[in-house]
């Protein structure tokens, strides 16, 4: 069992997450089950405590600020929960710590449930609402005021299930900024040091789930409050360098994989971006000259190059074309289950291979199925 | 690259944690990183809201009930965060529900973690401490005086660092007991329906760092605490059948595996007790019978069937053993960073014939290097 002949269907993954990781990274992992070069044992049997682990996360780390253009007033921390545990820990940590309310954007699905786990831990304003318009479009930047006296302002940056993108950066220069960056971190460069922190779960572009990648400036951590359980804490996890507690090994090795392969073979996130906007373009080519027989979801301004969602004319059609898709090899391309649909993810890990022979079979499927 | 020609080091592997599984699994692990059988894609590329998923979910729920003898009285969880985060959330949960403190034990490097954990929340009364004797023994039936009023009782049946391990079930009938087995978990039959809950890692006995197990009585369920941030509230976690959000599937996954291999291949626990108390004898008794060159470190009615603890007469020799044990293939033989010494971890995936090559260095060296 090997990869050398390749797997068709991993290349043709287009699932909203976990979803298609890179063919050379897979080839890597495969091997690390037997044995890591260098370590002499299997990935799931070295203990976190070896000097081996410690590589790992030192690398993993310099990569990561690397990539993002970071120096050391950052922190990089692997953690454990996703998103979701973030959602809560943020307000936990930094509710209070300012005269004025946090303030959130609620643009999607995801940020809906971070408004709602910060508003579990207390009071919040909410900036602006998509709701109303089913979350096709981001605001403006007139439809948005924020406060000087926040003590934060939260936001995601990619909505992974209406497919919506913010192409900018929001908010004010003297309010930490908190950005989920879940489904489109390390896919295209983003003024990281803009950011107080970012965070994103692996289970998108950078690995497999089970590892939450926490960046956060060090002015920041120093605002935090001190009276969380200890493994909330971001201090303790700093000060034990992602291994306060037995980390996910595994997770984090594919990660480093993945930062590795971002580096040399792609060449950094200004490559990594030009790749994933020539494989956005052909799709959304494709959605936009079937003379509506494909219809776009979301105000093509604020489209995503992450995840293209878009739909049939009737919920029969959605049904024969995923099931024609599946059979012709695709996988992932059921919309996600809050708002039905179709939608295709373009994560780093999806080939220009295979978002053109999604396009043929789409052109295909068209000429069979239009009226 | 595959698993026919088998690594010797990984057969070797006495590592505290994470430490060797079956090479059976190992196998399928490393074709699952290709393509998972019946799913037809890499197992780090599957949604954990796919059909193939669920299946996992439900089957690994149901081994880990039968091979522990339970019924649907139970939930079964695959969470975040380790043993660590339960030490914080179980006090979170169910202090105060019951008029008494919360009971418990002190009995080594992994208890007095809990403990402080749970002092973090609130306050508790320690029943009994190992700490003046360095933890090596543990507390005799009349040393213990359960009070009727405790929400519950906490303790660890198997301490890792020192290698001492409960061979009884301790406390009151009346009072929920709590138990952290996550290193014995699955070794051996421990009467589970007399426990309201037991959690255990993965990464010992039953796969890799990332995934932790919860099994937890429905009656208690029933008493914890509902103002808890929505993640750490065991409801969202049962409500949502362990995918509240995404769970960490590739851990789940060998976890499934594990069983799998635990019921076919071993026969269940009966057995692997078995398997595992002839390896503890085959080590303990090389030990006893080495006039003293070898020291065990624990009282010999308290001493652990995964855990060998044990030093040699100076610092000088035990450093002398683990390079050359380490020069003749085995592997994480170091004690605990937290008291030093050398350490044998004897969890189910050690084989036998790997004890055997143990004890025959161990004896080598011994005539090499007795005075």
């Amino acid at each position: 069992m090997n990869l050398e002949n390749t797997n068709i269907r991993n290349l043709r993954n287009f699932s909203g997450g976990p979803g298609a990781l890179p063919e050379n990274v897979l080839r890597q992992v495969q091997e690390s089950i037997h044995t890591v070069p260098d370590a002499g044992l299997s990935i799931l049997g070295i203990s976190h405590r070896s000097k081996w682990f410690a590589d790992v996360i030192a690398e993993a780390e310099h990569n990561v600020l690397s990539l993002l253009g970071l120096n050391d007033d950052y922190h990089v921390l692997f953690l454990q929960g996703g998103a979701t545990q973030q959602f809560s820990t943020i307000a936990m940590s930094l509710m209070g710590t300012a005269p004025g309310l946090p303030e959130y954007l609620l643009t999607g699905y995801w940020s809906g449930k971070s408004v709602t786990d910060a508003k579990h831990i207390g009071p919040i304003k909410t900036l602006w609402s998509g709701e109303s318009e089913q979350y096709a479009r981001l605001p403006n930047d007139d439809e948005l005021s924020f406060s000087p006296e926040a003590p934060y302002l939260h936001y995601i940056s990619n909505e992974t299930v209406e497919g919506i993108q913010f192409q900018r950066i929001l908010g004010l220069e003297s309010v930490p900024r908190i950005c989920d960056m879940s489904s489109d971190f390390l896919s295209r460069p983003c003024e990281a040091n803009r950011f107080s922190m970012i965070y994103a779960h692996a289970q998108k572009n950078l690995g497999p789930a089970g590892v939450t990648i926490v960046v956060m400036r060090k002015d920041l951590v120093a605002r935090c409050k001190d009276d969380l359980p200890e493994f909330l804490d971001y201090r303790s996890h700093i000060k034990a360098g992602s291994i306060f507690n037995t980390p996910p090994v595994f997770a984090i090795y594919v990660v480093l994989l993945i930062t590795r392969w971002l580096k040399n073979d792609i060449g950094g996130l200004v490559n990594m971006n030009a790749i994933n906007e020539a494989k956005a373009a052909l799709l959304y080519q494709a959605i936009d000259n079937s003379a509506s027989f494909y219809l776009g979801r979301s105000a093509k301004h604020d489209r995503s190059l992450m995840n293209v969602a878009f739909n049939l004319d009737t919920p029969e059609l959605e049904k024969r074309f995923l099931e024609e898709s599946s059979a012709a090899g695709f996988s992932g391309l059921n919309g996600h289950r809050a708002i039905g649909g179709l939608r295709a993810s373009l994560y780093n890990g999806v080939t220009q291979h295979a978002v053109e022979d999604l396009v043929e079979f789409m052109a295909h499927f068209q000429q069979q199925n239009q009226q």
